[in-house]
Order: structure tokens, then C-alpha cells, then sequence
């Protein structure tokens, strides 16, 4: 059976995994895209974005391997987008355009219902409005033998951490001071949730670290 | 004119920076040891504890460095000793036996007055009963040219950083999970209080940053 995995979520020297007043602009948060300097020049990032080149090494080799043997995804609302409230329509589809990067069942979790979205090359967006446990056992079901990725944002892994869903947790922490955001541990306590740190390796950029229980 | 420093801090990735229940049998709180895996080995520590041996490298140097050019040291409380409330007597002569490691004056923040305590080789504990500022007019005063060296624990720092009295500060970043304990980041802005990583050098054990205004 798959495991429930968080991966290549890069957090800050004071915790923060994302910037403040998340918005169209800043999906990442305001200063957030700092946390990613080890990612974006990586080739996994570039090629998914069809830009080509980018970085090999084991910053890349982390990035690759958050996406090996994923079957279905999980992402709270505001990973998928800027909307808030109902839906007003059904324009916006996720902040990827047309094929995003997932290419499995992808469950968003939402309190407003709406109907299934096909994407290309597999991405298929399944709104969910009963809940994470909900979520959990439909992403389950269709991710079979493989992973379950909790993709983001913070309050969604937030919430799987502190039900005791999640199986193993890839954090890369950056020399970055963020002092506002969306803190990762605040509140939680991961060794007390069985957490310990089993790999860790560092470049250039970043500390990667593996926490498994 | 010297710098006030923080230095040698060992942080957990989830941000503590000693762990709880702090007592005369846990001077540094539950699990607080594992903070200092980096430390205990170097030949910096082992000298000063009359062991002998020990590792050199990074880590040693980083520790060594951090007691280069100090000319007064400012603790807190519960770093000098576990006695609450006012001193019951004088017996308490702080964790380190004889010859504690400062060897230059010594001003310890207490809410309770007490008589200036000369030790061996040129530590000298001041007892300051009157804040934060006094304790470090005094301790620049001591120290002229050289650096005031801020050692904890938790509290104080913490104290100082959001007065804006912190020049620098050299974090120890290890891969371990406390999940409770003293939080260093907690509630303080260090982005907004103009820290920036200045350097990063990663060993086996832990990831030495430095963060300066």
C-alpha cells in the first residue's frame, strides 16, 4: 500500500512554508517564492514548465523524486487558487493553465461544491466538501498501490500532520528569514506525532531533510 | 567598538532552541542535550571541560570563533542556575563548578539583588536587578572595544533581539524534532528586524548560519 507523503516543501529558518496575503499576484505569498530558489533552477522545474535546461545534482534529484510513484494528489483551496467563497463561475482552473503538473486524480478540498475538471495528460480536479478524511480515503482509492501527495498549501498539510495522516515528510529549509507567513510547526508538535528525521543532505542552496515516522 | 552577539544557539528545525522543564538535572530542559550534538564533540568543548581530545573542523571552529574577542557576557536567569525567587542563600555558584567558561565579567539579569560572586580565571558574575538596557550598558562598559556576547538562554535572547540590541547572531541549525520546549522564533520578525544569512556551512551534524543586520 502507498504511503501519504508531503515533499519539496521549502520552509524557512523561522518555519514559515509560505509568505503572507497569499493572492493572484503572490500565489506563493508575499516574498514566498524565496523558498524556492533551490527549485526553480532545477531541471524537474524547468522542464515542467516547458522552459527546458535547468540543474541536475541533488537538488534536482529531490525535486524529481517528490513526483516518483504519486498516484492521486491532495491540495487545499488556495493551493488550487485565489478564489475565495463560492465559486462564481467556473473560469478559473488552477494557477497551471492547461496541463498542470499532476497528471492523477487531484482532490481540492473546498466548501463549495463543483463539478469534476478534466485537464490535460491526466490531471483531473475532484472537489471535495466533506472534508480531509473524505479527501483522504477517495485519493486512497484511486492513487491503488501508489503515494498519496498532500500537495500544499500549509493548512492543508497542517491539518493531515495534526490528524496523524501523514506518513513521511521531505522539508527543505532555506537560509531565508521569512518573519511573516504561514508557519509550518507552529503549534504542532511532530515528535510527539512520531517524526523523526532519517536523511538529511545539503547543497549549495538548501538542507533537505526526510522525516518519517 | 565592539558587537553584541548571540552565538553557538542550537535550533531544532521546528525552531526550539532548548527544550521544556528546564531543572538541576536538565540544564538545558528535556532533550535540550540534543541541541548540542554538533558542540559536545569539538575540541573547543572538550578542553574547556578538561577532557582532552575532540574533533576539529567546522563545527569546532564555528564553536571556538564564537568565543573569540568577547569582553563581558550577559545570561539570564535560569541559564546561570534552576533557583527561582529570591536566593535562599549564596551556595548556588552557577552550573559550571569553579572555573566557569566566560573569564570576563558576567552580568546575570535577576529580579532579586545578590553580591557580585568572583570565580577563577576572571569570571566574575554581576548581578543586574535592573533590565535589559542596564544589563548591557554595563556589559559594553566592561567589555570597550571588544564584543557583548548575549548566551541565553531562550528567553533573553529573545528579549534583546526584539529590543533591537542584536548585531549578529550565529545559529546552529540541527536535525532534530523537539515539538516543545523554548521557541527562538516565536512571535519575533527577524526579516522585519533587518536580519539577513550572511553565511551557511553545513557539516554532518548541523548547519552553521550567521545572521547580521
Amino acid at each position: 500500500m502507498g504511503k501519504v507523503k508531503v515533499a519539496a516543501i521549502g520552509v524557512s529558518m523561522d518555519g514559515f512554508a509560505a509568505g503572507p496575503d497569499q493572492s493572484l499576484e503572490n500565489p506563493l505569498g508575499v516574498r514566498g517564492p524565496e523558498l524556492f530558489g533551490w527549485f526553480f533552477p532545477t531541471k524537474t522545474f524547468t522542464e515542467m514548465h516547458g522552459s527546458g535546461g535547468g540543474t541536475t545534482g541533488v537538488d534536482n534529484d529531490f525535486a524529481a523524486r517528490s513526483f516518483v510513484n504519486v498516484g492521486a494528489w491532495i491540495l487545499g483551496r488556495n493551493m488550487f487558487g485565489p478564489v475565495r467563497g463560492p465559486w462564481v463561475d467556473e473560469s478559473w482552473k488552477g494557477w497551471w493553465g492547461t496541463n498542470p503538473p499532476y497528471h492523477v486524480p487531484t482532490f481540492v478540498l473546498t466548501h463549495h461544491a463543483r463539478q469534476t475538471l478534466e485537464m490535460e495528460a491526466g490531471t483531473k480536479f475532484i472537489f471535495v466538501t466533506d472534508g480531509i478524511q473524505s479527501a483522504l480515503r477517495q485519493a486512497k482509492e484511486a492513487a491503488g498501490d501508489k503515494d498519496v501527495r498532500i500537495g500544499g498549501g500549509v493548512a492543508t498539510i497542517r491539518q493531515y500532520l495534526q490528524a496523524g495522516l501523514v506518513d513521511e515528510m521531505h522539508l527543505v529549509l532555506t537560509p531565508v528569514l521569512m518573519g511573516k507567513g504561514e508557519n509550518l510547526f507552529s503549534g504542532l508538535d511532530l515528535n510527539a506525532l512520531g517524526f523523526k528525521c532519517v536523511e538529511r543532505v545539503s547543497t549549495e542552496l538548501a538542507t533537505h531533510v526526510v522525516l518519517k515516522k
